[in-house]
């Protein structure tokens, strides 16, 4: 049996640790770590300040001189406050947590806040529960937004149906933070009971709405933010971030690997009177763009590139994020603040040295120091590796007796055009069969279509990821290879196939959910670039990302015509054709 | 029985509402109220706007062009958010919560945040739950941080000693922010456990401790800051404040009556950087400093005047502080925000003219609109009108048979001089007897001693305002008046009296709990200037306020030497003398 603290245990535990900071901050102590002749980033008066930062308990507890059990000359770096991702699904990474944690520690990282929108639409609660599990005590903190769109769309099937009922009791965990990005704007401006419910038991709870309303404006966004949503990552435009701050929002300016706002947002960065109303996202990070560029890092470094000044970056990366979201003792180098560091060779290339969490030292001389990964309840642990549930499948499945649309990529776009009709792949005319396959509920639904654009000339390309519902979404040139890739996923527990004449030419398991591998970042950055490639070698069109394009194709949000697991729809009459 | 709301029914009921403010919003409902035309302070933005505001159920929901059930016409006026004061001792005013929302309300304060200090300290916590009673519904709101340091000394004989277990629960009420001023810092800096848990207490249940530390500096001042204080009003000077913000505390901007700081800060509030840690407030505001001058408001004029830029004047004067107590939907007007307006002729002299609070009018034609009174439980209402337990006292008691200190008055100031000893009144030197007079525990405790500077000729001055302990405090120029004095404020049930030969020259009742009137405000500041009025006629220096000066000579924790109910006390070595 475990004790259960008493309140008046609680308070005295708490004093025991606030004895030694006031004793330490007091100079009657050593620190349990000092950063020796530090120039650091005061984000308060948006100076460089020169001094010890000393530390105790995790905490800086005083500025100036001081002594520590152990000291770290700080002579010729700069030292920032921990880096916030005020915005990310963590999936996107199509690592675990703890995976996406090595990953960005090195890059001064040490919040962020995720939005489980992934693996919530597979799992459904037990999604926010496995991620919770899944990021305990990292040394990375990782705060959560409660999904708010689970399904995105009536139109999807996906693996759960959430009321605000089924999310309520998640606003009282200490690391959640609110309701996740409201992309349902038609829902909260027609005023539809469920949506607002949502927003209404975030506050109930005194917790964060965030938005998600790409050139909303006018009476809609009046309704929109009345209705309780207080920030945007959307902002394509200055105009539109502009609309925003106005009326009241925050403005999450979004530097990620599939939409990138920083240039066009950079006249809110630069200016003094509204860059103390942004903060830095990423929404989502790709393998690829993780290793190659990094991670809120990278943003302040694009946006000194692009003139900002570099401690009003600091500003935007650390303390506004933190102020936002009311977490009030983390984003500053101050008496109070967690000890969370990134320490930078200078403010104009970020480039990271060292990470200190919590006082802790967790990036060094190029390596991050060990961890344990978050033991995951062993039924959540079953659970998130057994989410394909559909029959064996067969060339038969696929068969097709009846014209179907024909989905248009459009060049460099997320949009589609409609094309018309067809019965039958033709290659030569680039004339694909594609496939969503339900995968959750085992309703054998199939939606089929035709895509043309995407290039391949043989075998048959699939993916487990697949925005938002992730049931498997498949394109082939023939329908027995169609089936081995879909069949091909299930046995793997989820990710991407690629396939020709009956055999895997290349593959990338992602056994969490569908979604996520357990392997290091490097790892599964190498089996998606090797599969990248295994897809254009079979005719995908070299502008094309052969996953991420397909990843889009069943999201029923996105004009002009997606294809479900029901088949294809029109998504402006949101009708099926 | 009454109604206990379930969970799912207050989110319903929440929903109701939410529903047609998005409906008003979206332009499908008329609003309750719209002010057309209107010019405003977008706080946001630092801009100000022009349009139409639009209000339903106590909130801004929309900006632009709207219709609404009652419109009023805003042209050539500038509507700003309702001012927020963020400290203030309500009991300073000597009127009921009730009379100083009269009072303050046309000068368009719609909240102040008080800490209930002195009340607390006659009548403990039933003086918290008095004014949270009184404060209910009041069409300004009134939130709360519980007092921290009561008795406010050691030496002191104040009505209650609390610890942090006596206010624990006071953290939860809906309107309690935190905890109010810690004065002890020298509690705080040497690790006090009984004054550190306080803090705990306050930090355990995720909420505010304000600061009180004038001049604080260096290693004292990380360790005050680093034990959770957040905020300092204390600050006399940039170089305190400046010292202050670079180690991460919010900056109150003091202009009060007693302490004013606002012309020696105006560097904060002038800067682009600084002065969105800066918030305006009062501390103490006297009946005619409220009547001649205004509140909030005031402060707004002399800052423009000084040479602050209008619209960052009123960022100070109302995001600031919502934004540091975490009072995330008011200080703007804008969606979701509380319809909080001060609508003023212009941002010079900041003239107001109308006033709403949530929507309401409030203020308007030079008239307050009627309100009804909070009604105060029966028991509370009986304590605080029965706070004086002490005997009936005659001259015997202020007889004294030995040699007793002289507290020498400074011109001008608030500090006191050791002028050696005397053993009887003489007035041809001004050497006048003092007593402070235990009136909570029936203890029979009176502290005698002798006063120089204060210039009485003839009767006695009592006063039941005396800081902190509120005991009662008389000077006389002979026994028997001194001993009538006090009875009569016994009588009284509090306030303050001016005597001459065995009968009442002029007086001040403030029955509740010594400290506050029932009546308006301007009833007792007539009632105050004729008592001042009398009591120069009987001596009393003109420079010198006969009542304030009086109410800081029992204060034990200002230099050099003061009177306590156990006689005169050194400060500097905290001694007897």
């Amino acid at each position: 049996m475990s004790y259960t603290e008493s309140w008046s245990g609680k308070i005295n535990r708490k004093l025991r640790k606030k004895l030694h900071i006031i004793d330490v901050a007091a100079g009657r102590k050593k620190a349990d770590l000092v950063l020796k002749n530090a120039t650091y980033v005061n984000v308060f008066s948006g100076e460089l300040e020169t001094g010890d930062i000393a530390v105790a308990e995790g905490l800086v507890v005083g500025l100036g001189d001081y002594e520590g059990l152990v000291e770290a000359d700080m002579t010729g770096k700069v030292v920032c406050p921990g880096f916030i991702d005020a915005h990310i699904h963590l999936e996107s990474s199509l690592v675990s947590p703890s995976e996406f944690a090595r990953a960005v520690i090195p890059h001064g990282t040490t919040t962020v806040i995720t939005d489980p929108h992934e693996i919530t639409n597979v799992m459904g609660t037990d999604g926010i529960d496995y991620m919770l599990s899944a990021t305990e005590n990292l040394p990375m903190d990782t705060m959560f937004m409660i999904p708010s769109c689970v399904p995105a769309s009536p139109l999807d099937e996906s693996g759960a149906d959430l009321d605000y009922r089924d999310i309520d009791s998640f606003f009282d965990h200490g690391r959640v933070l609110g309701l996740a990005e409201m992309m349902n704007f038609p829902g909260i401006i027609g005023a539809d009971d469920k949506t607002v419910s949502k927003i209404i038991a975030s506050q109930a709870h005194h917790k964060k709405i965030d938005g998600h309303a790409p050139g909303l404006q006018g009476k809609d966004l009046n309704a929109y933010i009345a209705a309780g949503v207080y920030s945007d990552h959307e902002c394509a435009d200055e105009e539109d971030a502009m609309r925003k701050l106005r009326l009241g929002q925050f403005i999450m300016v979004r530097e990620g690997t599939a939409a990138r706002n920083l240039e066009a947002l950079m006249p809110l960065i630069k200016s003094p009177k509204y860059f103390s109303r942004c903060m830095f996202c990423t929404d989502d990070k790709h393998p690829s763009d993780l290793l190659e560029k990094g991670h809120i890092d990278y943003i302040c470094k694009e946006a000194v590139r692009l003139g900002a000044d570099p401690i009003q970056t600091v500003q935007v990366a650390c303390l506004h994020a933190a102020r936002y979201f009311l977490l009030n003792n983390r984003g500053a180098i101050a008496p109070g603040y967690l000890a969370d560091f990134a320490v930078v060779e200078d403010l104009k290339d970020f480039h990271v040295v060292t990470v200190y969490k919590r006082g802790k030292l967790v990036y060094s001389d190029g390596a991050v120091a060990e961890f344990d990964t978050p033991a995951i309840p062993a039924y959540l642990d079953a659970q998130a590796h057994d989410t394909f549930h559909l029959p064996r499948l067969s060339a038969r499945d696929f068969a097709n007796n009846r014209r179907r649309c024909v989905i248009g990529m459009v060049d460099g776009q997320i949009i589609t055009e409609d094309k018309g009709y067809a019965d039958a792949v033709d290659v030569e005319h680039d004339i694909l069969k594609m496939a969503v396959v339900e995968r959750h509920k085992n309703t054998g639904h199939i939606g089929i279509g035709y895509l043309q654009g995407y290039g391949l000339k043989e075998g048959a390309v699939a993916t487990s990821v697949s925005h938002d519902s992730h049931n498997i979404i498949c394109v082939g040139c023939n329908d027995e290879d169609m089936a081995f890739a879909v069949n091909r996923i299930a046995e793997n527990k989820g990710g991407i196939v690629v396939v020709k004449n009956g055999s895997v030419v290349a593959e990338v398991p992602l056994e969490i959910a569908g979604l996520m591998s357990d392997k290091p970042l490097r790892e599964v950055n190498d089996l998606l670039e090797n599969a990248k490639a295994a897809a254009h070698a079979l005719g995908v069109g070299t502008g094309i990302d052969p996953f991420m394009t397909l990843s889009f194709m069943a999201l029923p949000v996105i004009p002009t015509v997606r294809l479900t697991t029901r088949g294809v729809v029109d998504v402006i009459t949101q009708q099926y054709i």
